[in-house]
This record gives C-alpha cells, structure tokens and sequence, in this order.
C-alpha cells in the first residue's frame, strides 16, 4: 500500500465517521485543550480516533503528529512523521458552517519541506484533493492547478482573527486595494481551493499557524504551480514541531507574488 | 398568488437557469456595467433575465430595481417594489466558489422598512430562506432564528474589500478580539446564513453596499430576532433609490449589539 492510499482511507473512514455529527449541539462537546492549544471538540476526538485507529490497525510505522494528541509514537522504527488535523475548521464543523475539513500529510524528515504526501478532504461534500511531491496534485483523482491568468479578478484570502495592530497596518496596502477579500475559516481547505485556481492569493500573517494547519496544504498548493514565502520572503519551511507558528503569502503566480510582496513591503 | 410565493418560483426559475453556469468560463463573459455599477457577468444576465420574464408572464405589477438593470416599470399601476440581485456573489459564482444566491424582496413603499416579503436561494445548493414581516424568517419553510446563546463561540463576518484606512481603524478592535472573522463573499447569504445562528455578529461599514444587496437578507435578519443598526448606532433604514450605499452592522442578540457598540465607539 503506498503513503498517498493510507492518507486517502484515513481521510475517507473521517468522513464516514464525522458526517453526521457536523452542526449538532453533539459536535460541540468540550474534552479540554489538546496539544495545539484549542479546545478539543467531541467532533475532533472523533476524527482523531478513526486516524489513529486505522495506522494502527494497519500497522503503519511513523510518528503521529496531531492537532488534539500531540506526538504518538505508534513504532519503534518510524518510516516518517504523519501530520494530522483530523478536523481543519472545526468551529465551522460545529456551527454547521460546510467548510472544514480533514489534514493529513506525511513527511520522511522533520521538516514541512520533507513532506513526500498530502491529503486534504473536504467533510462538506466529500471531494478529495491530494498531492505527491514531484508528480502533481489533484482534486478527485484530476490534476489541478492554482490559477494561471493573470488579469482575471483577484480573489484574496486573508486570515486576521485576533491580529495584532502592527501585522494589521502592514496588511491595510492588500485590504484597501482588494475588492474581494474572503475568509472561510479552515486553512488546509483555504491552500486546497487556492490550489484549484479559486482564490488567487492566500495571506496568514498573524504568526499562529501550527504546523498541522498548515502541512498537508503546503504540499497541494506547491504541486499545484503556486508559491509559498514566510514573511521575510524566503521559500516557507519549518521543523514539524508542534510548538511551531507560522504565517505565510500564498500566491498563485509570479505576477501575484511580486505585487503582495511589494504591497507588504517584504524584502 | 401570494407575493411570497412570487418571489420563491422566480428564485426557483434562477436556481434552475443558472446552476450549469457556476464556475465555468462562460458564466464570466462581461456583459459591461450594470446600473448598480459593477460588470455584469453573463450569470447576472441570465438570472435578471429569467426574475424580469417571470414576473411579465404573471403580469405582476411592480416597479423592479434590479442590480443590473436598474429601474424597470412593469405596470402603470405598482403594487410595490420588487428589489432583486438576481445573483449576489457574482465573483463566487463564476469561480466555482460555492457561496452565491439570488436575492428578491418586495416593498410596498419606498423603503427598506417597507419591505414585507423576501427570498434569498442559495444557488449552489437550492437551500430557500423567507420571510414576511411579522412572521418570521424561515428556512425550507422551517422556522430559523438568530443565535441566541450568548457564551457559544463568537463568529464574526466583516466585509474588508476596499475599506478606507479610517473605517479599518475603527475595526481594528474587533478583529484583534475576534478569534473567527469569517467572509464568504455575498452579503444577501450572510444575512441569511447569520440568521439562521452560523454567525452571531455581521459588520461592513464600507459604505458600499447598495439596496439589491441588503434587501432581502435584512428582513429575514430582523424577523429571525437579529439587530441591523447603521453606523450611528440607529436603526437601519433607507430609501430604495440604487445611487444609496449602506453601512451596516447585525448582531444575533442585545448582548452581542451592545458589545459591537462599544467596540466600534458608535453611540
């Protein structure tokens, strides 16, 4: 069985398990604060549960690294790191909101640049989006790409939830030129649909991130064509710790990415 | 024939007229600025045109004010008004971004508080909002109302796109207290989506939005139980006329108002 089949089951039994759940009062249970830091909802245990249940019944040698359970060694002799938010978004979850989604990435090295596999599943509908390092990334099994025309409109996803006053002046440039800001609320799906050519410019600056937001995203957004720099404008990498934060400019092409760099006056 | 029932087959012919249309190239073609002033997609086209069609094979009489077409007499003798945004979220719908609806509210005078029914269909999912003054706000004909726990999460929308440097400062403390800021792009379905409890506050104080865009979804805020104030902290109103650009803010409950009061320094 190959990395990427192993992501998408886990991905696919998530879903099964977690879609009757979304927007019941149920769903919103409090199990105290996971290792990233938020609260655990009864919906994200639930997802958990299923991913790790399933590594070890099929006896998958790695390290897990999860959003609610931190590090759990599941072998001896780890072929690599699994990096997991089994819910992506799960106030939305909770809310009824039907944008969140299931995060799974896999890395042979402690490093977001070590990443070989990646699956985002979208637990509103079911699509599937996945990538390979060097072999591409796909949206149901087709290939996908972030968006290539450069005069089209200009949809720019920001995140500012709790932003601090300096980050906020530097993102005003990007706020008051952009006529179509969106938020969604569920960063691993905001990388997948920046990756189908949906938003063109995908911007976190507000150094919160953890790295299982972000993992599985990375490597779709990369293999779609896009561009990922940190805020000092250098390609985006990080140790997998979970202790990380990270912000990040997502863009779609080069023309994108010099026009945000220059408005954040980055570099 | 009831107005409501009016308005939700002319939603219901959009629904059906336009849904092969989403996220297509086709669906972009410019059709040149509509009388609200942005370009008209060839999505917006189709949807005016199926609503003005409807209404003139029912001989409805009424004064349409439409997005694109502006004022459109229909009759010597006007029962009312007829506010459409046959398609708000245009930019979403043509992307393929899942979050785009057909607005329609009638009004027996010229006013927003005059408004007596209205219909917001979610295009992407065929999913009917409604409501008639001093009957409530429903959903598939179920009843919905505006978010009334006041220690749940706290999600808030704010529109951004293009906001000046003063309004963004007069944001500012919002968005550093606001742990989910959300925006998904057409303010008819957030008003919506807000009254049905996904979003407990909904701010945009752009002084863009015009009456297309608000109408329908402010009756069925207010008669799900929300609050809609303008920007001195008064209770929102207008006249019909499509130069008029709103500000608003929405809130599910007094406690949230009052907070949102304070926070924005209004009053």
């Amino acid at each position: 069985m190959r990395v990427i089949e192993v992501l998408q089951e886990a991905s696919l039994r998530v879903y099964n398990n977690v879609k009757h759940l979304a927007g019941t009062e149920e769903s919103g249970g409090d199990f105290g604060r996971g290792a990233g830091g938020d609260i655990s909802r009864k919906i994200d245990i639930v997802a958990e549960k299923t991913v790790l249940d399933y590594l070890k019944e099929i006896k998958f040698d790695c390290t897990v690294l999860g959003e609610e359970c931190g590090r759990v060694e599941l072998s001896k002799n780890p072929k690599g790191f699994i990096i997991m938010d089994a819910i992506d978004g799960s106030t939305n979850a909770v809310r009824g909101i039907p944008f969140f989604c299931c995060s799974l990435a896999f890395a042979t090295d402690n490093k977001l640049s070590s990443i070989t596999d990646s699956v985002v599943m979208d637990l509103s509908n079911g699509e599937m989006y996945h990538a390979i390092k060097g072999k591409g990334a796909f949206l149901n099994g087709k290939r996908i790409h972030a968006n290539e025309k450069k005069h089209f409109y200009f949809v720019v996803g920001l995140d500012m939830s709790g932003i601090s006053q300096d980050s906020l002046q530097q993102l005003a440039p990007i706020i008051s030129a952009s006529n179509h800001i969106r938020h969604f609320g569920a960063v691993a799906l905001e990388l997948a649909i920046f990756a189908r050519g949906l938003v063109d410019v995908f911007v976190d600056l507000r150094d919160k991130l953890r790295i299982t937001d972000v993992a599985a995203g990375y490597l779709i957004a990369l293999e779609a064509g896009g561009y990922i720099i940190d805020k000092s404008g250098k390609f985006l990498d990080s140790d997998l710790s979970y202790k990380s934060r990270i912000s990040f400019i997502a863009a779609a092409n080069k023309e994108f990415l010099d026009d945000i760099v220059k408005k954040l006056k980055i570099r």
